[in-house]
């Protein structure tokens, strides 16, 4: 437990639960507005009608790209879908999210490792790294370069939620954003001026997620029962929303790791290695 | 080109060169103070001598598993390596950062997707996803992680470095941390009160890194020789630094693109593949 100001202490109960923070009449150091911002982050949905000023997507974007990139390699590229029939192409793929169709700007981040390969050619310099590790680094940039999005269009005021099961669909994909080999697409991202006040997500508590000098591996069974039942008080899943009730039958708690482990009780997305290494990848 | 105001045309100039936007008179938007944050993030190896308050870690840390998830599955998990001994054993693998051993806190970024399978077991119920794509969400998950750490310190005036080459030492990493199957490290993070003024690095053209509704795969032939010439303008590579000059010769300009083509000639952790498939992870 940390000591801190009360106003800080409301906004990390808000995501990790009552127990994370005790707090102290006296603020141990000021805390940016920008650190409540990024502890307040919240998936929004739903969309006003109104749209988003280019030249404020152009800063979003302008922040995106400082974030911190690999080696310098900068293996990130996004697509930015402007044309309302490729955004309606790429809804169409998964019609229970409308908000991909909906969202007023809708962006695609990549992992880019065609750039570095390009360069190489361009030099004549072979290029001696084919391998898992590539891939993981495009990846790792794409994903820093998301998350740093939706950090600038939170502090905008503006509302995100990520896309990743655009891989769910990743051949068509690449298809209606001509994605040439070595280029995939991590997730897509919707973006617009939020219509609701959206939601804070409970998350697991910081002492089963951070481990000192050593990872804990006791942890998980120590803590998560807690931490299910911290998320019910917070916000219950609905019967309605219980997975694979004819497989799995009624349990008399349904919490969020009994709703995980039904998820990803089915494959999903068990192709994507294949459609990677079409598209050039080499995972050895 | 952007019309932006004054002082945030000197940001974006700062990061992406003279020809990213155009001056406005009229400033199209308040820009918050967190945008100019992120724009200015800067790389730092050198730390004060000045311990970061516990409190304030906790708060980084807060805001750093405030992060968006893939499917709320969580699967990021951070080691706070406390011990010296601990962060002098990761350091003395890696001599030429000696900024690893120094950094007054030194943290270790995995994707975990040892957690959702224990779950899985805890609810008696089949995990069916061991392939591909749930290392992407892992590794994913702790890229995002890494990066709203990133900026979560910057808001708080703190600098950091993360540390991706220990993957060039996974097997010790992985024993020295004790990372149970299905656990890998991403990258480590140095953090500490910045010692000097740091330095900001030209980004890629956000024309070249930042598409229109299909991928452009002609933009790097044609762009890349401008930022290599913008990027020399700003810090010219010294003599001292091109790489590999036995094999490849001098040349007349050495830019970005040359000394990046150059690195990526030598096979770097072309063995993690095999050491990740040894941690328990499939890439089919």
């Amino acid at each position: 437990m940390t000591n801190v100001g009360q106003s800080l202490a409301d906004w990390i109960k808000m995501r990790f639960g009552p127990n994370a923070v005790s707090q102290s009449s006296e603020t141990a150091f000021q805390v940016p507005q920008l650190l409540e911002t990024i502890l307040n982050h919240r998936t929004h949905r739903r969309y006003a009608d109104k749209p988003v000023p280019p030249e404020m997507l152009k800063v979003l974007l302008a922040c995106t790209f400082s974030t911190p990139s690999k080696s310098d390699l900068q293996q990130c590229s996004v697509i930015h879908v402007r044309d309302r029939k490729q955004q309606e192409r790429l809804g169409g793929l998964i019609p229970s999210m409308p908000w991909i169709t909906a969202a007023p700007e809708f962006l695609v981040f990549c992992g880019d490792s065609r750039r570095i390969r390009r360069i190489s050619e361009l030099r004549g310099i072979p290029f001696a790294n084919d391998h898992l590790d590539a891939f993981l680094n495009a990846a790792a940039d794409a994903a820093m370069h998301l998350s740093t999005f939706i950090a600038a269009a939170d502090a905008a005021g503006l509302g995100t939620c990520p896309i990743s099961v655009l891989r769910n669909h990743i051949a068509e994909v690449t298809e209606i954003l001509a994605l040439p080999e070595h280029v995939f697409p991590l997730a897509g991202c919707c973006l617009g001026w939020p219509a609701a006040e959206g939601f804070s997500s409970l998350r697991l508590p910081l002492e089963l997620t951070v481990h000192e000098d050593r990872y804990d591996a006791e942890k998980t069974d120590r803590l998560i029962d807690q931490y299910d039942h911290d998320r019910d008080a917070r916000f219950r899943i609905p019967d309605s929303g219980h997975k694979y009730v004819d497989e799995y039958g009624k349990v008399d708690f349904y919490g969020w790791s009994e709703d995980k482990a039904r998820q990803v009780s089915k494959p999903e997305r068990d192709g994507l290695g294949a459609f990677l290494r079409e598209q050039g990848f080499n995972f050895d």
